[in-house]
């Protein structure tokens, strides 16, 4: 098997079990069995319809609260009806064996809790973003699914989209010389108020948890650096609708090798979705940068092209989580990657309440 | 005459006699004579030869410590011997009639000291940015020349620029709706180590005070408003060669409305001159934005357009203050324009000593 403890055998779906199958159906490749784990817009729009493209990875259970729901989805894909969990019978979830991967995909404050339920159901654990609410929880989720052999997996979409993966390439290579400074931002209007994202409870904080998390997961994977300090300020121009969380935040991060970053995430208005990476010798950057679609690259050297055609995110990342499962391979978005972000996150929170500059807490 | 007191009438050259030559000459413009005190690079390669250029301004005079750059600006400009000026005998310019305006091109640390005797000499000033080393100085010389009935003008070249004056407007007049978020950076890889800009004493600061006002400023004219409140970050990777002053900063601005900004400013790479406005309904940026040359626009909508025709700066900026004097009406770019930065920049500089965010006070 593989020496790596994350990846050795798994309660519910062996690698054993997973190789063996793989290898008996050589001509189609094996597909992974998904439960999604909360039924919302993101699992309804973009998860279920990339599960049906997906190469390694398919839909064979859902967990939902709202029974409507699941006849909805019963019938949409055709799932038989002991493959609609609730959130009370989640957990005989470790008794089906054609479920490899929970997919949790619910408010930010119930992925610690099902991301441990889902480890104890011994499957592999793919979680959307933010991680969860704390770096406290994080390092517990990731306890979790090291002490049950499973793989855990955050849903950094961008880091398997081709744009991205070739801004990662320019500052590995140093295409454009050392990097020396990153402005990213990512925001958006939200529109009803009455949404779990304006819930302190339920997301954990408002923009930067939901949408900020982009831009500093990309100054971190763009720069292959983690902050060492952060200075962040909080605007609010709509106390009303932002009672609970942060509307705008604008932070600064400085990195060990001196490298600097703007970044800003917003609640409140349109447009921000993009990043620049200025080095010794050239430029590079994104815009739109982080949505669903419209990635659009562009470099200051036109020897230098900076184009893909358009993919699906959701399911680059499925299929290369369902890969590194079934091939026993490392993901390349652990837990470890949730973590770092929470901590730089905390870091920003904290430098807003304490009115200074804040060390980002070592992972 | 004129009810601005800054604008009434100047001992040496009276805006009457401005009048009625200009009046007798009205086939050829008038132009007012200018004094450069100062003849480094910028002198040199910049403004002597937007001199030649200009329809309202001509060089009537230079100010040098160096005798034989003295011999080589009356060789190349037909100076006669009587208008090339030392620091000691500078003073005496009050009797020269064919001196209007004397332009302040010295090290920082020096304007405050040649505006305050230029205002003294009756002469009509202008100044290069950033208009001193504290805002200290910069109330002194706005009211040395308020005294002295002298108009006084900052060199913030960028707000004549016809790209720049466009982004004005898409502000004032919300062409892309209310603006929300602004980033601006400036910096360049700085050679010599020897040279003033890297001496504190001369240059009262690194980076920011010689191009990150550029940001600075233009922060304030896209917005029309004045930060109320600046965090700021310094990054020094080459302790030996900026010893003296920053090297590269980043720092963040509140504005009373809610509008937020990023920027940076470094003497440590080259690439970052650019400006990028998110606005309720688009966005627009220059990149290059600052330089001599080269300004370059984008809007997020096609149907608006954003290109303009090349132009010298200093022509523009001189031709405006001269033109300011002969209509006797105030100048775009006053010195309330360099407190104003001043002011923002002692909040960063403070920000950045106190460790944590600073109120900016009020001109």
């Amino acid at each position: 098997m593989n020496r790596r403890p994350f990846i050795k055998l798994a309660v519910g779906a062996s690698l054993a079990s997973v190789y063996s199958r793989a290898q008996e159906a050589q001509a189609e490749p094996k597909k992974l069995g998904w439960a999604l784990v909360g039924l919302g817009s993101l699992s309804k729009n973009q998860i279920a319809p990339a599960l049906l493209k997906s190469k390694h990875s398919r839909l064979a259970a859902v967990v939902t609260g709202t029974p409507a729901k699941g006849v909805e989805w019963r019938e949409k894909y055709g799932l038989a009806e002991n493959k609609v969990y609730n959130y009370e019978n989640f957990d005989k979830i470790i008794e089906d064996k054609d479920v490899d991967v929970v997919y949790i995909v619910l408010p930010n404050s119930m992925h610690h809790e099902y991301v441990l339920r889902a480890a104890k159901a011994g499957k592999h654990v793919f979680c959307e973003k933010p991680m969860a609410n704390t770096a406290k929880e994080c390092r517990e989720m990731i306890a979790a699914c090291e002490k049950a052999k499973v793989l855990l997996g955050v849903a950094y979409r961008c880091q398997f989209e081709a744009h991205h993966l070739e801004a990662i390439r320019f500052g590995r290579e140093k295409v454009f010389g050392a990097l020396k400074h990153v402005n990213a931002e990512f925001g958006f209007k939200i529109g009803d108020p009455k949404q779990w994202r304006l819930r302190k409870d339920l997301a954990g904080g408002g923009a930067l948890m939901d949408v900020g998390v982009y831009a500093l997961n990309a100054c971190r994977y763009l720069t292959g650096e983690e902050p060492v300090e952060i200075s962040a300020l909080e605007t609010k121009t709509d106390p009303v609708k932002f009672a609970e969380v942060d509307e705008t935040i604008t932070w600064q991060m400085k990195f060990a090798s001196g490298i600097t970053a703007n970044c800003m995430t917003t609640y409140n208005f349109n447009g921000a979705n993009n990043f620049t990476v200025t080095a010794e010798k050239g430029r590079y950057g994104m815009g739109p940068a982080y949505g669903y679609s419209g990635q659009t690259g562009w470099t200051s050297d036109a020897k230098v092209p900076f184009a893909f055609p358009p993919s699906d995110h959701f399911v680059l990342e499925m299929d290369a989580f369902s890969e590194a499962i079934i091939n026993g391979k490392p993901f390349a978005v652990p837990g470890e990657e949730g973590l770092k972000d929470l901590l730089a996150v905390e870091a920003i929170y904290r430098s807003i309440k304490n009115g200074k500059p804040e060390a980002v807490e070592k992972a």
